[in-house]
């Protein structure tokens, strides 16, 4: 069974309604409807609120506009607080939890008119023990993870938009298994408050959508920057770095071949292609990452080591939360500034390309449910703070999704999603 | 009337106790007396949760040892999340808001055996409009913000150490002001997750208290790492900075004869006294940390401008709410790319000294309740994230505290604590 659905723009939405040819109400309904046919299969929501998203989209067919993304519906993996849905960041000692507040980056979208559908199920603290979401493209696979239930949600149509967060790979590599657009911007560059910390040094708010330009709108709500549509970008006189990175050889033939595929297509459209050449800021990075995401993650779960420690799952308590307790200020504060350094490092590596890519995820989604599979190939650019972005570019041939990730210097986020646009629209094509 | 007391140090409690000369319960009755004398015209607390610290208390005399801080008292700023108590964040917005999960500094203490005696007053969401505390010192004069309560408590002896929070200069001012020691972390060394958002590029857990081996006992249990005594440092040999910055025009006769007058004595007791050089890494902080601020802090409000514009401050509603929306992505990422470059080049800067000393405030706390003081002082050193130490080091001609800044570049925090307890036994003594 397939459970994937192909959806429209959002601005193809947005100017139909402003048309008079649909509604914002009509608009939210073909996806509730869609969430009814599938939803039993797929197991993305924790709660969808359809009357909650039904009176907003009633008020705002009512008003006639509101705002940037006036009547846009997204959903919010539930490690986001929402003033209005309860948030269990995927722990049954928070089933019952609701905060006061919605994160800043919900009341951002609410802000701009967008509606909130619902909530999507996380992996446990966004960490790794799954939830029960599963592939759309084969729920006999993992949809990834942390961010399952969002990446789902969008593979299967039953939301244009949906907010993951990334700590190592949690955007990206759910985001590539299920065959959708996925990116998390330069660390810091959205507000993560109100979305529950894992490791701040780390933690990036993310989006999925199935369109490289949706995610271009909701930044702009984010940020309150323009929203044009991204300038086309020349291939030709480009510099398309590859980079195979510290875990190359743990990606699958299909990946590689991929990646060879696509530096060929774009080489054959004119890119210049180049070896990405790191300069060392690549350089004991997985140490580091693993210092850090420890020494972070094991005091930000203070709460719940404290006050509920034996309903944490066993992959947790054992795994994370004991690793997490060895790592000592002093290694933390080694890895932290070699981190800083080497970020600095990567940006003057950056001069020798417009982009790199890159695999987003070892390769296309492992079977079963238990585990989301590896998110090595994400470490680095996680760790050093880069924009990234993974486009569904090929498929395995048991038909599964695989996708490419295109990075950039931090803070170069429009020029990292207007390549991976272009590369979105000519790989396609090729 | 002068509603300040002197605190033994927590070490020596631990010591009584140990010894069996007093009980948990004992000390925690001496605070809660002490506070029923003087809140009533200090107004440091919002909640003191007498009955459920008396219980915590006699549990852990119960047990006979409860961990590294087993039965210490503490207090935590109303920007603090604690699942057993409200948490207003200053706001009429979140009177009843009730958090479910502990700040991770909160429980980090908890799990050391620190019994939290209650919520202390900050201002508004931790930025201007104040509350009702009082200076214990004074009480027509500010207690400073916004960690008033806080600082006011430790003043009045009304609990031996307090959380703070500092965006600008939110712990180490009121410190100064009322008389008190005041440490703000290297920042990101300490968990700041549940504590509420302000600025996350600055936002810093800080604690106070009347002994910097206090402040030593608390960090180890924030951060897992040892609690001996700090080592005695030579000030013999030592090199000591004088950095009047560039705020030095705003500061009072007293605050620079207080420097001067310190840089003299240090001098007297064999350290080389020496004009910080900050190698330009100050340059244009000012305005880098309005923009930074200005655009992050509208953001993490994004909740409260959504459904209650109306209920926020007048100062906050028509000024930082007005320019941090003014502040576009583009200066935004101006400043942070500028201040990640002057970080390293402070810390380069302090090459040449062991520490610097430097105005905590203008001067003393101003007359008036509807004035918290001037942060700017703090600003160049909270921008650039390095430890800083207040300590009590002089009166002025009113009688009224002035406090001694001690900093050290990014991660220098023990020997900034150390430098810190010499020169305050030191000065003290002279």
């Amino acid at each position: 069974m397939n459970f994937e659905s192909t959806l429209a723009p959002i601005r193809e939405h947005l100017k139909d309604i402003e048309a008079g040819k649909t509604t914002r109400r009509a608009w939210l309904e073909s996806l509730l409807e869609r969430a009814n046919e599938v939803e039993r299969d797929v197991k993305a929501w924790i709660t969808l609120d359809a009357d909650g998203a039904r009176a907003a989209a009633d008020a705002a067919d009512l008003k006639g506009t509101g705002g940037l993304l006036g009547g846009v519906p997204f959903a919010a993996k539930d490690n986001y607080d929402t003033h209005d849905l309860p948030t269990a960041y995927g722990s049954p000692i928070h089933a019952k939890t609701q905060p006061a507040r919605d994160a800043a980056a919900i009341a951002l979208m609410r802000m701009s008119g967008a509606i909130l559908m619902g909530k999507t199920v996380t992996t446990e603290f966004a960490h790794r023990h799954p939830g029960a979401t599963a592939n759309p493209a084969n729920p006999a696979h993992t949809p990834g993870g942390s961010s399952s239930g969002s990446a789902a949600a969008v593979a299967a149509g039953m939301t244009p938009l949906a907010f993951g967060s990334q700590t190592t790979g949690s955007v990206i590599r759910p985001a590539a298994y299920c065959g959708v657009v996925g990116y998390k911007p330069t660390h810091g560059q959205v507000n993560a408050s109100g979305m529950l910390a894992n490791t701040p040094s780390f933690d990036t708010v993310g989006l999925m959508s199935q369109h490289v330009d949706d995610l271009v709108m909701a930044r702009g709500a984010l940020l309150a920057e323009s929203v044009n549509p991204l300038e086309s970008v020349s291939l030709r006189g480009s510099t398309i770095g590859i980079s195979r990175g510290p875990f190359w050889s743990e990606t699958s033939d299909a990946m590689q071949e991929l990646i060879e595929g696509s530096a060929s297509a774009l080489g054959a459209l004119g890119a210049r292609i180049i070896e990405f050449d790191d300069q060392g800021a690549f350089d004991n990075l997985a140490e580091y990452a693993q210092t850090i995401s420890g020494f972070e993650f094991a005091r930000t779960m203070a709460h719940e080591r404290l006050y509920a420690f034996d309903r944490l799952s066993d992959v947790l308590r054992e795994g994370r939360m004991t690793d997490g307790l060895e790592a000592d200020l002093q290694s933390y504060t080694k890895a932290i500034r070699a981190v800083e350094r080497q970020r600095l490092g990567l940006d003057a590596a950056f001069d020798a390309v417009d982009v790199v890519i890159t695999p987003p995820s070892p390769g296309s989604a492992p079977v079963g449910l238990h585990y989301t599979g590896s998110a090595n190939l994400n470490l680095v650019w996680t760790t050093l703070h880069t924009p990234a972005v993974t486009i569904p570019a090929g498929r395995d041939t048991q038909g599964l999704p695989l996708g490419l990730q295109i990075c950039g210097p931090r803070h170069s986020d429009i020029k990292v999603l207007a390549f991976s646009q272009q590369l979105h629209k000519e790989l396609r094509a090729t």
